[in-house]
C-alpha cells in the first residue's frame, strides 16, 4: 500500500492499568504531554480520542490547540461506551431506557465535536454491551435496541461515519458485536450508508478469525471496513500486545487484503503497553508494519493472485519464505 | 417443551475412528444393526442419514425397509460434502468448478431420496469447504460460490428445507459457514425460503457461543433454526461427547429458548463415542436432555422472564439453584 | 465432606474494577462494612485478607478488632506481590535484586501477622512473575530466583505454611507458576514441609485442567494441597464468576476427590462480581457449593470407586444423572 | 546451531486421513516409496518410523535395506500405542493388566530393534493414556501405572533412551503426560538417567507454552530434552502444519535456546498434510527453519543475553525486527 497513514490512540503512548493495579503500572501523562509523545514518533501522523478520557464538551479548545501545535490529524473520536459507573450493565443496550438514550446522544455529541475539528469518523467500542451470566439478558429485545440506538447515531448527520468495533469479550464475558458475522449482520440491519466497521486485529484474532478473510467479507457485503486497530496477541485474550511480537504472516495476509481491496483508511494503533514505554511501543508496531507494508509492495500481485487461486499450501509458503527470507 | 422429539444420526450407535486409529475403535455394526440399536433406545423415534456412509441411489430399498421395520422416522439426510477424497479440497466452494457442480447435484439427488422417503430436510455440512493456510484462498470469490450453489439446492425444489450447519474448523483449520452470524449472513444472501441453520451445540459451543443467543438470533433474523444436533465438549474442540457430561446450565438456557421461540423442529443426537458402547451414550444423552427439558417445563415461565429483564444474575443463578435443587 | 468450611476472601464482598472502568463498578466499601457483608454470609465463618488492601503493619489492631467482632476466622493472608508499582516487573523474579528482597521481606511480615492473628497460612499469588513477550526472560534463571525467595520464606518460620497459587496467565501473558505441574515441580525444588499449594478453580480451569485430577495429582506427590479458591468461568479466561454458573459436573467431581483424598482445609470463595452485590454473589456460591457437597454425602462411596475403576463413560453418566436428577 | 540435522517422521511424506475421511486425503505410498521420498528432501538425513505403521519384527531386513539404500539415519522409533483397538482404552495405564504389560513389552521389543538398527532413541507418545469424561479414572492409581511402565522400560537396556512426548488432548480429551511440568514431574519420579522428554512444538503451544521456556525447563530439571518434532499451528489444537506458516517468532527464541542450552539431538518434521504433497510440506519446513537458524545463527549471543537480562520488550521487539527485516 503506497500512501498508507499511521496514527495511534492517544492513550497508547499513556499509562496503563489493569484490575490488579487500578493506579496504573506507571505514571500518568497529561493530554499535552500524550500528543507530544504520539507526534514524536515517526510516521505517527494521526491521533484517536477516547472520549472522558482525553476529549468532552469542556476541553475542545486544548484539543484543537494540541492538534495545531503538533500538527496530527484527528482521525476519529471514541465515544465513551464502556469507562464510567453509568455504562456498566450496557450502554445502547442497558436495561435502563434512559441509559440506553445517553448512549446516543452522548455518540451524538462526539459525532458533532469530530466534525468541528475536522474528522469524518467516530468508531463505536460498545464493551459493556452483552452480558456475563446464562439467564441474564433477552437476547432478541437487546439486539435490537442496539441496531435502533446506533441507526438513530447514524441519522443524526451522514457527514460523520460511525464504525462498530467488535470484541468477542471483556469486559463483559460475551458482547454483542461479537465477531465480523454478527456486526455485519447488525450493520446490514441498521441499513444506513454511513454505518460500517472497526477491525480491531487482536480482538478479531481472539475470535478465531483470520483477519484478511474479515477484511474481505466487508469488502463482499457492501465495503464496511471503515477502520481498523492494531496490536499483537496470543490467541486467546485481547493482550494489547506490539505488533509482530507474536505474529507476522498473518499481518502479510491483512495488509495485502487491505491493498487488493482499495482500502483508504488508517492505521491506527491500539496497544496497552502496561509495563513498556508506549512512546516506544507504538514506534515498534509502526516500523514492523512498515516492514510488513514494504513485503507486500514488492509482491508481484499477479504471482500472488495465482498462488492464491490455485490454493497449493506449499506455493504459498515458498512464496512468502521468498519475500521474508529472499537468500533461502 | 411438550411434545419434544428425539432422533440420531445413524453412526451414533455403530463405531468411530480418529486420525490415528482409523480401523475404528470397536467392530462395526451394518447398517440394519444400527438401525435396530437406534430403534431400541427409549424415546428415539427418528433418524438422520449421512449420505454415502449409510443411504444412497443404490439402498434406498434398504433404508424404506428399516425405516418401516422400526418405526422410526427420517428426520433429514446429511448430504456427503465432505467424506471422500473428491470433496477434500472443498465441495461447495472447491476451486476444480466441475467439483462445484457434483455439490450442488447430489445434493439435489439426496433432496429428492429425501422428499421419496417422506422428509422434507436436508442439513448440509460443508466441513471442506474453507482452507488451512493464509494466501490460500480468494475469500470473496470462495463465499459467493457456496452462496450460489446452496441457493441452486434450495431452488431444486421448495418441499425441502436447505440448513446450512457452521463449524469454526474441523477437518479444515478454517471453515466457511464457521458461526451463527456468518452463517446467516449467507443466509440472508442467499434469499430463499427454505433455507435455513442447523445448530450443532458443540460446534457453536468451540466458536464461543452461547447457544441459546445463538437460537434467539435465528429467531430474531427470519426465524430461521431448522434443526438442532447435540452433544457436549469442554469447550475448545467439538469432542462430541454424551450430553451433560461437561455443561448443564447451558443446556437449560438453551431448552428455554427453543420453548419460548416456539421451536417445533427435532432434538437430534449427533455424537462420536469412541470409547463408549454408542447405544449406552445416545441413551444417556436422551435421558439427560429429558431431565433437563423437565426442568424447563417446571418453570414458571412468567419469573423466567422477569428475571432475565431485571439482569441480576445472583437472582439467575437462585433460580437456577431453586429449580435444580429444590431443597437448597 | 462433613464439617466443610467456607470462607471468602473478602474484596469478594467490596467493589471490582477493570482496565477500562478503574474507579470501579460500584461505590467502595470500607474494610469494616466488608467485614460485615462477609460475617452476614450464611456458612460463611472465615476470611482471606489481601495484604495492602485490607491489612498491614498499620491497621492489625482493626483487623484483630473486626475479626473479633464478627467471629470470623483468619483463614489466610495473601501477601501483596502484584498491586502496587514496584511489583510491574516481577516480585520474586523481578530483575531488581532489591525488589526480589522486598518480596521475600514482605512475605515473612505477612508470615508473622498471620501467626499473630492465629492464621497459620499465608497463600503467595505471584501473578507479577512471568512476563509477556519472547526474549524478554531467562527462564533458568528466573525460576530459579522464584524458587530460592519461596524458600526463604518457607525457612522463615515452620508454624505457617506458604502455599504457592498457580495461573496460566494474567496479569503477565505468561506466568512461572502455570499449571499444578510446573508448580508442583518447583514445590519439590524448594522442597520444604511447609511448601505447597493453592488451587484456584478457575486459574487451573484456564489451564485446561481438570480440577480434580490436579487434587489427586497433589496428594500423589506429597500431600500439598493446602488451600483452594472457588470461582467458575468459560474455560478460557479468569472470569472470577460465581460457582455453578456455568460448570457443575467437574465441581462435583472435584468436591468428591476432596473427600477421598482427605482435604482438611478451608473452601475459600475468590470471585469478582462487576457488576453483581458481592454479598449475594458469595452466598449464591456458598449455596451451590452446600449443595453440590450435599450431592457428594449422598454417594455410595463404594459404588463410585467401582465407576471410576471400571471406565466407563456411560456408567459414570447414569450415575450423576441419579445423583442430580433422581426421577429420571 | 551449527551441525543442526533435520529428519522427518516416514508418514509425514505419505498420505494422511481423519475421522471424516478415514481411507486417506490422497492414494497412499509403500514404505519404499516413502524412503525415497524423505531420502529426496533437501537436508534431510534422518528418519523416525512408526512402529506398525512402517517398522515391526515382521519387516526389520526390508528397513535395513530402505535405510542402507537412501543413507538415512534412523533417528528413533515410536513405537506403537495408540494405533490399535487394543490401545483403545489405554496403554501404560490401561485399567487392564495385560495390556499395561503388553505396552512394555511393545516399548521393549522396539528399544531392540533400534539398537539393532543403530539407533539409541525411542519416543512414546501415549496417545491414548488419559480420559475423556468426569469420573472415568482414578488419578493417583494411572499416574502410577504410567512412572512403573515407563520406569521398567527405561531399566531393560540403558543405551537406548526413553523420551516421553506430552500432548494435552488427542486422541484423548485429557492426556496424562499434559504438559512440561507434568511430564517433568513423571520423569523425576521416574528417575532414569535414560528418560527424558520430546517436545512437539505443537503440543506445546496448545497447552499455552512458549516452546523456550520449556526448552530451558528441561535443561533445569536435569537436562532432559532428548528430542523435538516440529509443526505450527493456530494455537487450539494440534493443526500439524508446516513450520512458519502461522509462528515465525516463536520459532526463533525456541532455536535460540536449543542453542544456548546446547541440545545436540535431531529436529524432526511431525506434520499432517492433509490437503499437500507431503514431501513438498516437509521441504518447505526444512527450508523455513533454516532461514530461521541463519537468523540466530546472525546473532551476537552477548547483544541478546543483554537485551533478555534487561528485559524491556521494545528492545526485544527492535532487536528481531532488525534481525528479520534488515533495511528497516
Amino acid at each position: 500500500m503506497k500512501n498508507v497513514r499511521y496514527s495511534t490512540i492517544l492513550s497508547n503512548v499513556g499509562t496503563c492499568c489493569d484490575r490488579y493495579l487500578s493506579s496504573g503500572y506507571s505514571d500518568p501523562f497529561t493530554t499535552d504531554q500524550m500528543f507530544d509523545r504520539a507526534a514524536g514518533i515517526e510516521n505517527i501522523t494521526g491521533v484517536e480520542l477516547v472520549a472522558n478520557w482525553h476529549i468532552s464538551n469542556d476541553n475542545i479548545e486544548q484539543i484543537k490547540e494540541n492538534l495545531d501545535r503538533t500538527g496530527l490529524k484527528l482521525v476519529s473520536i471514541i465515544p465513551d461506551h464502556f469507562g464510567q459507573k453509568k455504562w456498566g450493565k450496557g450502554a445502547f443496550t442497558s436495561k435502563n431506557p434512559s441509559i440506553r438514550r445517553e448512549a446516543v446522544s452522548h455518540t451524538i455529541e462526539m459525532m458533532d465535536i469530530a466534525a468541528g475539528l475536522g474528522c469524518d469518523l467516530v468508531s463505536l467500542w460498545p464493551g459493556q454491551d452483552g452480558y456475563d451470566y446464562y439467564f441474564q439478558a433477552d437476547y432478541i429485545e437487546e439486539h435490537g435496541w442496539f441496531e435502533e440506538g446506533v441507526k438513530e447515531c447514524c441519522r443524526h448527520r451522514n457527514d460523520v461515519r460511525v464504525a462498530v468495533e467488535y470484541k468477542i469479550k471483556e469486559p463483559r464475558n460475551r458482547s454483542y458485536p461479537s465477531n465480523i458475522g454478527s456486526t455485519l449482520l447488525m450493520v446490514k440491519e441498521i441499513n444506513e450508508i454511513n454505518c460500517g466497521v472497526t477491525i480491531d486485529y487482536g480482538h478479531a484474532m481472539v475470535a478465531y478469525e483470520n483477519v484478511a478473510e474479515s477484511v474481505a467479507i466487508l469488502k463482499k457485503y457492501g465495503d464496511k471496513l471503515f477502520h481498523v486497530h492494531m496490536n499483537d496477541n496470543y490467541g486467546y485474550w485481547d493482550d494489547d500486545m506490539m505488533v509482530g511480537s507474536v505474529n507476522m504472516v498473518s499481518y502479510i495476509e491483512f495488509l495485502y487484503w487491505l491493498k487488493t481491496t482499495d482500502y483508504k483508511g488508517w492505521i491506527s494503533m491500539d496497544q496497552y503497553p502496561y509495563r513498556e514505554d508506549g512512546q516506544k511501543a507504538v514506534n515498534e508496531s509502526v516500523k514492523w508494519l512498515s516492514a510488513l507494508n514494504e513485503v507486500v509492495d514488492r509482491m508481484d500481485m499477479k504471482e500472488v493472485k495465482n498462488i492464491i487461486k490455485a490454493g497449493d499450501a506449499t506455493e504459498s509458503s515458498k512464496m512468502l519464505r521468498k519475500y521474508i527470507f529472499p537468500n533461502t
